[in-house]
C-alpha cells in the first residue's frame, strides 16, 4: 500500500489552534493545562456539546425527542450540561440515577436500563418516579413489589431484544439469545401482564447495536424497529407513549473510519416516522445517544515526561496511559489494536514529522497510546492529546491500576 | 473434537469444600458473605499465600531472594502479610511506593521500576532510600539532581532490555525495541556514568516476560538473564551486590492450561548460580513475583441477579462483571476471549450440570464471566466464584463504569 492508500485518520476539524496551540473552549492548550494544575487531564468543550445537539435537531426530525445516555460520560457538570440541551436522560444504574436526578430534570423523563438491576435498584427507581425499561418478566415482579411496598405506581417501558442484528454494528446488543430486554416473541405475553398489574404503561426500548458509522444499517435497523415496535403495540395495555429506537450512532476513531451520514439517516427517518404515525398516533419517538453526543467533544492531555530511542525506535513516554484512557490504549474489548487521532497539543503549527511511539508509564507492554504514529517531534515538557475521547474515557479505565493519581475532568 | 480430548481447566486444588459450600480461610463462602454484607467481593486467603511462599523457597534455591511486585495486588492488608513472608517488594508508582513503606519494610528492600517516573516520584523515592531501577540515562540525571537537592545519595540499579524475547510469555517485556528499561548495547557506557555520578550502585534488573506457564522458556531466559549480568557485571563501577531476574511465572487460568514445573525450574536455577558464583561474587539473585505468589489465593464472588432463558440460551446474572474484573470478563489486552475456571459457591456439592452464560449487570455485550460454561444449575442468591483472581483483578479493572458500588476486598 502506497501513502496515497494507506487509511488515514478523519481530520480532527472540531478544535482549532492559536499558533503552536491546540483551543479548547477558546482557551489555549498551555493556559489550560496550568489551570488545572496537573496533568493528565480530560477536557470537554461545551461549545462542541451544544454544536452536536443543534447538528442533530437540524438533520433528525422535529418530533423525535433526543435522550443523553450518560453512561458515554456520567461528569456532574456535563450532565447538567446536557439535560439543559436534551429531552431526557437515560441511565444504567442507580449510581447514574443520583446524578441524573441531580441535574434537575423532572423523573419522568429519565429512563433506567440495565440487565441486571438489583432489588434496590429496583426500588429507588420506583421510589424516584423514573422509567423502568424492563429486561425480562421478573422484574416486572420485582417492580410491582416495590410499587406495593412503596405505595407507588411504577412506570414501566418493556426494552425489547430483536431477532435481527445491525450490520456494521461494532458492538451489537440485539439479535439472537440476549442477556438484554425481551425476546420479542415473548412480549406480546408480558405486555399482558402489565396491563394486569396496574402500572404506568410507557412504551418500548429497542436497541440493537452501538458505535455504528454506516448510514444504511442504522436506516435499516430504524426502519426494522418501527416496524416491530408497530407490530408489538397492538398487544400493549394502553397507548405506546415513548418508543425509544436507541442510537447506535458511531464516531470516527480509527484511519479509515469515516463521519456517519447524519442527514441521510434524518430524512430516512421522517419518511418512516410519517407513515407509522397512524399506528402509533401518540407515541414519541425518542433517540438515545451517548457517545455520538459527547465523544468527539472531549480530549485527553497528558505530559511527556521522557523522549527515548530504543533500537532506532523513538518512543515518548507520558504520564497518560492506559490506567486513564483504556480503550484509546486498544485494550476495551478491541480485538486489533489501532491508533486514536493523536497530536502534540503545543506543536500545531510544526511542519516536521517523525514516527514516534507514544507510551504511557506502566510496566507493560499493553501501555501504548500511539503506536509508531506520524507526529510532530515530541520532548519533555510538551502536551500530548488523544482527541474524540468525550465518551468511555475515564470512567470506562482501570483508574487504580499500578496506584497512579487519578487525571481531572474539566467542562470549559 | 469430542469430550474426552477438549481441553478443560486444571483443576482447583487450593480451596476445599464444606458440603455445598467452598471454604475460604476455613469460613464457608456464605458465612462469609454474610461477614462482608455485600456482594461482589474479592477474597483473599492467607493461608494460600504463606503455602506458596513456602513452595517456592522450598524449589527455588537456598540463596535466592523472592520479591513481591505489589502491583499484582496492592491491598495494604495483602501487601503487609505479604512483606513478612518474602525478602523485599517492587513498586512501579510513588502511590505503591507508600504502601510498600507503610507495611514496615526497610527502604533498601524496596525497588522502584517503571518507564514513565516523574520528576516528583524519582524525588520522593530518593527520599525515601529505596532502590530506583533506572530505565534511560535521563533518569540517572534525575535522580543524581534530586540527591543533590535532598543531600541524599541516590542508590540506583540499572533495568537492562535484553535482546531476546522469552518464548511462551503472554506479555513480552524484553528484545527488540522497548520502552522498558536501556538497551544491553548501552548499558556500559551509562555504567561509566554512574561510576562518575557519585551514586550508590546496587545492581541490575533484567525482566523479560509475564505470565508463562512453560518452564523450559523460563529456564532459558534464566540462563540468558544470566549470562548477560556476569558479561555486563565487568562494566559495573562496583561490585554487583543485586540482581533481579524478573519471574514472569504464569497461572493457569483458561482451558488448557497447566500449572508451571516449579521443581525443574528450581532445579536448573541451582545449577545456573553455581556456575555464576565466581563471576558475581557479591551478588544476591533476586526473583520477582506479583501474579504467581497472589493470582491463585484469590477469588472474585457475585450474586446471582436473575436467571433468564432468551431463545434457549440460560444467561445467569450477576451483579458483578467486566467492572470490577475486566480480566476474568476477557477484556484486558485478550485477543481471543477464554473463560476463567468458575463455580456455584454454594452449590459445590452438586453433579448435575447445565450449560449456561454468566453475565454482569451492564449495558453492554462486553460484560460477560462465563461464555456458555458447564456449570451446576444457578438461580437467584446464588454465589458466583471466579477462581484464580488474587492478581490484577480490582485495580485492574475500570470500576466507575456505569457507576455502580466498588466491590469489596477481605484477606481471611
Amino acid at each position: 500500500m502506497n501513502e496515497r492508500t494507506k487509511p488515514a485518520h478523519a481530520p480532527i476539524t472540531q478544535f482549532a489552534n492559536v499558533g503552536n496551540y491546540l483551543l479548547v473552549g477558546g482557551i489555549t492548550l498551555q493556559r489550560l493545562a496550568q489551570r488545572v494544575g496537573q496533568t493528565p487531564f480530560y477536557a470537554y468543550d461545551r461549545a462542541l456539546l451544544s454544536e452536536r445537539v443543534a447538528d442533530l435537531r437540524k438533520h433528525l426530525p422535529k418530533e423525535v425527542l433526543l435522550h443523553y445516555a450518560i453512561k458515554a460520560n456520567p461528569m456532574p457538570a456535563v450532565v447538567d450540561f446536557m439535560a439543559r440541551l436534551v429531552d431526557g436522560l437515560d441511565v444504567a444504574s442507580a449510581g447514574e440515577m443520583m446524578v441524573a436526578l441531580d441535574s434537575g430534570v423532572s423523573p419522568e423523563r429519565i429512563s433506567f436500563a440495565g440487565p441486571g438491576k438489583t432489588d434496590m435498584e429496583v426500588t429507588r427507581a420506583v421510589a424516584a418516579g423514573i422509567v423502568l425499561n424492563l429486561e425480562s418478566e421478573g422484574e416486572l415482579d420485582r417492580a410491582v413489589a416495590a410499587g406495593a411496598r412503596l405505595g407507588i405506581v411504577p412506570r414501566v417501558a418493556v426494552r425489547i431484544n430483536p431477532d435481527f442484528e445491525v450490520r456494521g454494528s461494532s458492538i451489537k446488543m440485539g439479535g439472537g439469545a440476549k442477556p438484554f430486554g425481551v425476546d420479542e416473541e415473548r412480549v406480546p405475553a408480558l405486555l399482558k401482564r402489565i396491563g394486569a398489574a396496574g402500572v404506568a404503561f410507557e412504551g418500548f426500548h429497542i436497541y440493537s447495536g452501538s458505535q455504528n458509522l454506516r448510514a444504511d444499517a442504522i436506516i435499516e435497523a430504524q426502519a426494522r424497529t418501527l416496524e416491530l415496535a408497530c407490530r408489538l403495540a397492538q398487544h400493549a395495555p394502553g397507548p405506546v407513549r415513548t418508543l425509544n429506537i436507541g442510537g447506535g450512532f458511531g464516531i470516527p476513531y480509527f484511519p479509515g473510519d469515516t463521519p456517519l451520514n447524519l442527514p441521510a439517516i434524518g430524512a430516512e427517518l421522517a419518511r418512516r416516522l410519517s407513515q407509522v404515525e397512524a399506528r402509533m398516533p401518540n407515541a414519541r419517538v425518542v433517540v438515545e445517544l451517548g457517545r455520538y453526543l459527547v465523544g468527539e467533544a472531549g480530549i485527553y492531555v497528558c505530559r511527556v515526561i521522557g523522549r527515548k530511542i530504543s533500537r532506532g525506535q523513538i518512543f515518548i513516554i507520558t504520564d497518560g496511559g492506559m490506567h486513564h484512557n483504556l480503550s484509546a490504549s486498544g485494550n476495551f474489548g478491541q480485538v486489533i489494536r489501532k491508533n486514536f487521532p493523536i497530536a502534540v497539543g503545543n506543536r500545531m503549527g510544526e511542519t516536521k514529522r517523525e514516527i514516534a511511539s507514544v507510551v504511557g508509564p506502566l510496566c507493560t507492554p499493553l501501555d501504548v497510546l500511539a503506536d509508531r504514529m506520524e507526529l510532530a517531534p515530541a520532548d519533555v515538557g510538551d502536551l500530548i492529546v488523544v482527541f474524540q475521547c468525550g465518551a468511555y474515557g475515564l470512567t470506562a479505565s482501570p483508574l487504580r491500576f499500578l496506584s497512579h493519581p487519578e487525571p481531572m475532568e474539566i467542562l470549559v
